[in-house]
């Protein structure tokens, strides 16, 4: 990743500056609350996905910074509101904006976000991206409402958890890529390669995060592990251990998922029953052919610096441990 | 206003059903709540805007409708957020949707919501329109946030308070009479006249209902009198009054808006000091100043019977009791 990050470590530092000017608005205080959360050590994933794309399909411009801002502007109004549905209290190891500012802050302020971020993408007028973006927020909003009405359930099965993924995660991460074909005006053939590309690369991201929930500890990913269990997020290493649990270790998971307060001890013996039936194996299994799909759907790209990049970008999504 | 309606009874029909039609989803729950909010006999003062003002322009076509249906969108959305900032737990006389579904399911599906307007806009391609809109929700997210780092603060001047309705009310308005004059091509002084019109109505219709909330009883709002008071927002009868009160009455005005409880004694206290200073008849007054300079914005428009609707609505704005 570090070899990535340093390619387009000029980029990377103009989009910094990017973030600042655009965030325009007569009121100060939503400077300070989105500044709280963009400037808390995001891996900057999407606006890096909008970078190298572009680049890879030859855009020689600057126009690529103003919408990887905008992407992640649109990925952090998201996490806003996500800290409320979730009731979270630290992201990345800090206090989140609603802990600091109270709920009603992070659901204006998230508002404000995506407003403006439609407001800059207007003015930017290319009609393509608008279309891309206004489609992938809409199915992001789509996926996070398939989430909520799953907290909890048992049942879930892998297709509705596949469905959830796509929608809350995968169509963004698309989405930043296929504005890099849009910028480099590729042929439909490369624009659809660059669409499933993230959107393959989307999907193995959610995984391997749903996966490190269990796995990490509280230092590595910020949040402490087991924080899906506890907002009742029924995940692939869980739905995959239910399939295969017997009814007592059904019941146990079932009583756990609808727990107010879940403890140690109950994520100790989730975590039991997942790996006697190996669960966090077939996340890592899943999560390695979507970044295998994604990295062959690049094959017609030349070979280059910002492919070799992209690929080693994809590499990373699983290899991470936070 | 029921001859308002009556002129425009066929083009509201229709509304109702682009509603319905536009608001398309892979997630059958978020048309319940979405159903639920926008069939609950709100006014569609917005979309009768859109309606009157591309009649007015000359506009023949049928793409006001769409327009007109997305406006209600993005307002039904900000009344989605509203109520979970404001944890309010009726509506017109109903549960809100936070009560029935919880606030998780507001925020999202107001979300989604206002992703969908921006989506189905961009298909709709008119960049003028977009331009509009896409400013006037970011504006009226600031609008939001201003309104909110005021509560309960008694120095909030009048110059704030107009700030506030500007642009968390009036924006809106302007931007429906606004895509009335685009639809209808008029030049850049009819166009300006127009969303200057939109905008004083906005104010007339803020100050209104701020007003109406001191003054109607629970049946007739469907909300109850003094439930801003609850919420501590300080609006115009009550900043009015705090410029002329003495030390006492600022001070239980003050203990008043502060507290967690409003009684009805409390109420009917702060009431008898915004009486004393005529607090009510000032607002009255500043909001009839506003219809009378939306009115005189039309002049230059030929009489027809859309003028006068519109001249009619201008008028039951400020008459209205609820």
């Amino acid at each position: 990743m570090e070899e990535v990050v340093g390619l387009i470590k000029e980029d990377l530092d103009k989009l910094e500056i990017s973030i600042d000017k655009l965030l325009t608005t007569r009121v100060t205080f939503i400077k300070d609350v989105v500044h709280h959360i963009i400037k808390s050590g995001g891996k900057r994933i999407r606006p890096i996905l909008v970078i190298l794309s572009s680049k890879l399909c030859g855009y020689q411009g600057a126009g690529h910074l103003p919408y990887a801002a905008i992407v992640e502007f649109i990925h952090t109004s998201t996490l806003l509101h996500d800290d409320v549905v979730d009731n979270a209290e630290t992201r990345r190891g800090r206090a989140t904006a609603n802990t600091v500012w109270g709920n009603e802050s992070s659901v204006l302020v998230g508002d404000f976000l995506f407003s403006k971020s439609f407001d800059l993408m207007v003015q930017g007028s290319d009609e393509e991206i608008l279309k891309v973006m206004s489609k992938a927020t809409t199915e992001l909003a789509e996926g996070e409402i398939l989430e909520l009405l799953k907290t909890s359930d048992v049942k879930t099965s892998e297709e509705e958890y596949f469905e959830v993924i796509a929608y809350k995660t995968a169509v963004l991460l698309s989405a930043a890529c296929e504005i890099g074909a849009l910028l480099g005006r590729v042929d439909e053939k490369k624009r659809g390669a660059l669409r499933d590309f993230g959107f393959h690369v989307g999907m193995a991201f959610q995984l391997t995060d749903d996966l490190l929930d269990y796995t990490s500890s509280g230092s590595t990913l910020g949040k402490g592990a087991g924080r899906d269990l506890k907002e009742g997020k029924v995940t692939l290493p869980l739905i995959h251990a239910i399939q295969f649990a017997d009814d007592r270790e059904r019941e146990t998971i079932e009583a756990v998922l609808m727990k107010k307060r879940v403890t140690r001890k109950d994520f100790r013996e989730v975590l039991g029953i997942i790996d006697k039936y190996e669960g966090l194996e077939y996340t890592a299994r899943l999560s390695k052919e979507h970044i295998d799909n994604a990295k062959a759907l690049l094959r017609d790209f030349p070979e280059s610096i910002y492919k070799k990049a992209l690929l080693d970008l994809a590499t990373y999504i699983i290899e991470r441990s936070a």
